[in-house]
């Protein structure tokens, strides 16, 4: 696809010119998100409405669709060019299939059900969101029929439509033996750090100045190899990442100044997701191969849960390892001499990787994220289904926090009104945050096979032989493979939890003196046993 | 135009959209040069040249024509709609007159003769621009011949066609006897100020902390009435105003720590301007009457001259005036006691209003900015008539700087290269900048008559009444009106240069313990009868 020299075919400026449209609804989302006035907002959103509706006509162009034709036809291109085509035609189909009066009323429902349920969060009243999500639920299965399905007869779920849209090739059939492997390995392992003694974490929200913090992250993001000639951090209330093709990607990361581990890992996991964005193929900058085109969203990455296993697997593998701290804990605590002098670098190491059942999914720990994930995952997948009404949806999660967290959901803000996701109608969103988890792990496990004394290299501080792995295997491809293909490619298997349980287990037996692994898979088959009698 | 409760005409909707990506063009401008890091320059070229391909496609697209047409017909629109639908035909129709091959070369070229004027004048080496500024001569020429002019026999010019692209309906016709009575007024005026005393003025390179400097900036912006829940102020190389609707104006500033006037006056120039965008009737947003067409730039003002005489009036008539610095100094004084401890009020308002001819036009004080102006007129006329030759610029303008400011011009990057504007092919904008001192007395005038006790409520800080009055009379109707009709309206006369003598008259006989201002006025007819012997 390089195009030097040659004159762009007609499916490639078509192409060029809806990434451009693409990136620069992503600028304006980062500014709106960073720099803009309140009082910018309606005509903001207008902008976004207008640019929107401009691009998904460049893509449901019938040119655009001839051009794609054409290239996809053609002998002679390469194979990112007929990648580019067969992705182009694909979301052009899925597209058409939807009507255009159900974009509207979608588009429309979103803002009414985010008031809805901001003011639902404040109020702690469920009742007031109700409407809205009932409503959401119903057009959000309308788009699942017409984006369709494999029948549920033949092993299809209406979920498989809303799944691919986020993680393309991704069913029910595969997520659910998953989920239920990793659930039946999370719940006896917290049981079995329940049982231990909790690690002192009081340290972590002593005062930390705002300035020192952002000193700290941003070169710690510069150490991992973030690029800041091509990218930049900002502060926002909730943090993220957002590229404007690989030669401007900006991160951004909030610096509470009682609680150090916010800014300190967000920004980690946000250069995550940077770095893929930054390792991107300059080819494939303005290509489809850089655009997502169902979601009308600018991203070199190959998913939703590919891009989550890069942000997890800098944040997670590398970010929280006793590696990585031996290393840098003595910058951190010079850093912070008033909060860290009297912490040892064990102490700082487990307060980080404490593992405590919470109520809210964006405090919690790696372990019992992911139980949040399936819980939501379990319940959406109902409600599409068409099995849970949405009245009764603050019983099932009270209910299931408790079984699986064993806490009591004290009032729904604190419960089932805590995430945006529904309110903006991301049904099949949330299981990637998990996949991303399972991904990392295979990745790493790849990488560590593949680059000869990977351990020692972290250990002494070297992350370019890791950041360039996975650029050469991962980001360098942008869209070209689906998660599938790319994990297969990389790691010469699909979709596996078995690193990741490995790894999970391997951490906290180490960090809670637990039982020898060996032991603990004992009892994680105990376990499992356990739970099938009790569900 | 109020649309609430109605649904929008195709005119009114296609104009809103056009709009939109005109506000989007402005973001990722404002973003490009306060914002976005080094790496990303080369692909938000390309977004913005895809946006500005996209609404030009949109100016020119028939169904826009047809709609702007029928609104034209309709006798039942309101006043507002029929303007915008007569403005849009007009641009159609003048864009229509250029070949797109011609709007392409120019684009093209606009680049690469920036990139040779930056080299030009970062060797001062002018024979390494003058290729490139011969062909954007030639291509300007082709552009006023496309957009057309009245004939030169009928007292036309080629230069009215540029001219009319930022100050619609101003003609040669009409400026070059305005210049000539300024030029009249300015140099007789600058050789009887050269003659007295200099005020000292080295305690304003002393050190200005440039956060003390942002404080006491915004402060002064917001006194003035910068809504700053609809704005925000930032740094750039070069200062400007830039809005996206009314509900987003942003400014922004230069903080050098060796200067104090520069951010000082430059936030209240730029204030100036964002009180113009902020007070633009909210039914004008979305509109053609916030939109400039043929420019393809989203802006409230009637004109470049109409913007300018905003900026200069709060800058230099409100901020540079005895009764502001009466109320302000003190607080100034104690913002940087280090630096102005020792200097009187009056010592700083004669320092900050000093006139000292100097090589730069930005460095120029209000009465030598003039003749900054109209040197670059007087070339820029012979270049388009096809008068001088680009070969010989140089000469012509140190002989120019020589004549009016008495001064050599030692290199080329201290004379004909210093401007960006002629790489840019912005021939024609240079006069806005006088125009704009010009109306911002006329208005000036026109408040004092209109608003009773106007002098006493500055004189108390009470700058409200002012700034109401010129939102109801100017800021509110937008681009509603030509830059000659909001005149008439607001003033009840025509182009008349008249109070801006006065004013400077005034002012520097008062600060240069000058004649009485009659003597002065001999001195001018005087200067007027040598100045005609000598050209």
């Amino acid at each position: 696809m390089t195009q030097t020299n040659v004159q762009p075919s007609e499916f490639q400026r078509r192409a060029a010119e809806l990434n451009d449209l693409l990136c620069v609804i992503n600028v304006l989302t980062w500014d709106a998100r960073t720099q803009m006035p309140g009082g910018g907002s309606s005509a903001r959103a207008q902008q976004l409405a207008t640019l929107s509706t401009l691009a998904r006509e460049r893509l449901l162009d019938p040119a655009f669709e001839a051009a794609a034709d054409e290239m996809a036809d053609d002998g002679e291109q390469t194979g990112q060019d007929s990648r580019a085509a067969q992705q182009a035609l694909e979301a052009i189909s899925a597209m058409q299939r939807v009507p255009e009066t159900l974009t509207r009323e979608l588009a429309l429902l979103k803002s009414e059900a985010q008031d809805a349920w901001a003011t639902a969060k404040l109020n702690n009243d469920f009742a007031a969101f109700e409407p809205a999500l009932t409503r959401m639920v119903a057009l959000t299965r309308q788009l699942a029929e017409a984006l369709g399905y494999t029948a549920p007869e033949s092993g299809g779920h209406p979920y498989d439509a809303l799944l691919n849209t986020y993680e393309p090739g991704l069913t029910v059939k595969t997520l659910l033996p998953l989920f239920e492997r990793l659930r039946a390995h999370h719940v006896p392992l917290l049981r079995a750090i329940q049982a231990q003694p909790a690690p002192r974490s009081d340290f972590l929200t002593r005062f930390y100045p705002a300035d020192a913090q952002k000193t700290f992250s941003l070169a710690a993001a510069e150490r991992f190899g973030y690029d800041t000639t091509r990218g930049r951090l900002d502060q926002s209330a909730h943090p993220f990442e957002i590229s404007f093709t690989r030669a401007d990607v900006r991160i951004t990361t909030r610096f509470q100044e009682h609680f150090l581990p916010g800014a300190l890992f967000g920004t980690l996991h946000e250069t995550g997701h940077a770095l893929y964005e930054q390792g991107v193929d300059p080819d494939l900058s303005r290509t489809v191969l850089t655009s997502d085109l169902l979601g009308l969203y600018a991203v070199g990455g190959a998913s939703y849960g590919a891009h989550e296993s890069q942000s997890r697997l800098w944040e997670n593998r590398i970010g929280r390892s006793a590696a990585y701290w031996k290393l840098h804990y003595p910058e951190l605590q010079s850093t912070f001499p008033d909060s860290l002098a009297d912490v040892t670098l064990e102490e700082f190491l487990r307060a980080v990787n404490k593992v405590t059942p919470s109520l809210i999914r964006v405090e919690a720990d790696e372990l019992t994220y992911d139980l949040h994930i399936m819980l939501r995952v379990d319940l959406e997948m109902r409600l599409i289904a068409g099995e849970l009404e949405v009245k009764d949806l603050p019983a099932a999660w009270n209910a299931r926090i408790k079984e699986d967290l064993g806490l009591n959901v004290p009032d729904d803000a604190l419960g089932v009104l805590q995430d945006i996701h529904w309110s903006s109608g991301m049904f099949g969103s949330f299981p990637t945050y998990t996949i991303g988890n399972v991904m990392a792990s295979q990745f790493y496990r790849a990488a560590g096979e593949a680059v000869p004394d990977l351990e020692a290299q972290l250990e002494r501080g070297e992350y370019a032989p890791l950041r360039e792995w996975l650029t050469a295997n991962i980001y360098t491809h942008g869209r070209t493979y689906t998660p599938h293909e790319l994990l297969v490619r990389t790691t010469g298997e699909a979709l596996n939890p078995q690193p990741y349980l490995d790894y999970l287990t391997g951490k906290y037996s180490a960090l809670y003196s637990l039982e020898a692994t060996k032991q603990f898979a004992t009892l994680e088959q105990l376990a499992t046993k356990e739970h099938k009698e009790t569900v």
